[in-house]
């Protein structure tokens, strides 16, 4: 049995992650792996719950309760879905984790991120990623691929186009500050190349 | 105007904590004070929403997930409710605060006190309660209680009932490490004679 291999993909909204995890997918299963393709917030079923909350709940929710959200959200995820599949010796590409937190809610809002990362790393008892994809999208670039698809912004969306400056900038420190963790990857480069860069670095790992 | 003042109720279900919470609101309103009766978790909007996860749920809950519920929950309280109340100068008399989390998440199950502890001060940004009175029952006092009122037992108080005892434990040992925050009241005495007992100790305070 090969063994289990944990993969996050990261980036703002628009950056393509769906499609890379798409297409990673594709390859791994090709490769006879099991794949499971999940994503935070909202991966299980107590997630969806928190999401809801979260994403859509009417007024403010103090920003340390939001981030103990998803922080719960998170430790049952990891402990229902993600060590479970690795310990079957599986595949987990995931949507978003521990990066996310810190870069939005540390770095993006207006609390310390080394907490926001310490309460996370509680949460999942310090499991870290094999790899972590981040898709690097400038901002101005981001914001015109969302408008483009004429979303319905959710909450977080629809914060400033400053914010997501501050959060691109977090995540590019998180990748200098853990180079062997991370692959960061140019989100404006053709789909199909930013694919083949993944896979590259996904090589050297199954 | 007086200084705002912030009671905590703890002990076991059945201790009686609303009984002694109505009587200590009638007191103070008496009083000529401002009183905001309120509870954890559930004593916000989004803590209902919470509560309503952690609760009733179907399925288990993973433990980290829980504690990281209740210290959503509470970090929402805390910012919308009770420093607000405080600030106004009024008294809050809450039902269950952080004591609760530590007893029933840290010495009642499978997680470190003291992590716990340290989530909700987080969560608080270390607000302590002026006063924090424990209604001390004995576990097989507490279980005919309950089961004399037939309530329906939702998921925390289908545990068993030497959960109950661990949880006794633990609330005496955190009120014998901090005698001066805490007063611990026989809670089989008779409901007129507590309620004496807890307001000759309030009366130092307000």
């Amino acid at each position: 049995m090969s063994r289990g291999l944990f993969l996050t993909l990261e980036g703002g909204d628009g950056s393509g992650k769906t499609t890379q995890a798409e297409l990673l997918e594709q390859w791994f299963t090709a490769e006879g792996r099991t794949v499971v393709r999940t994503r935070e917030p909202g991966g299980t079923d107590v997630g969806v719950e928190v999401r809801e909350i979260v994403l859509h709940h009417r007024g403010d929710i103090a920003p340390r309760a939001e981030a103990l959200l998803y922080a719960a959200d998170r430790a049952h995820h990891v402990a229902t879905v993600v060590r479970p599949a690795l310990a079957r010796g599986e595949v987990v590409v995931q949507d978003r984790y521990i990066d996310s937190s810190v870069a939005y809610q540390g770095a993006g809002r207006v609390l310390d991120a080394r907490e926001v990362r310490s309460i996370s790393e509680w949460a999942t008892e310090g499991l870290a990623p094999d790899l972590t994809i981040l898709l690097d999208l400038p901002s101005d670039v981001a914001r015109r691929r969302l408008d483009g698809a004429r979303t319905r912004y959710d909450r977080l969306e629809a914060e400033a186009g400053e914010f997501h400056g501050r959060v691109r900038e977090a995540y590019l420190a998180l990748a200098a500050a853990e180079p062997d963790r991370f692959l960061v990857v140019d989100a404006t480069l053709p789909v199909d190349d930013i694919h083949a860069t993944i896979r590259a670095r996904v090589e050297t790992l199954a």
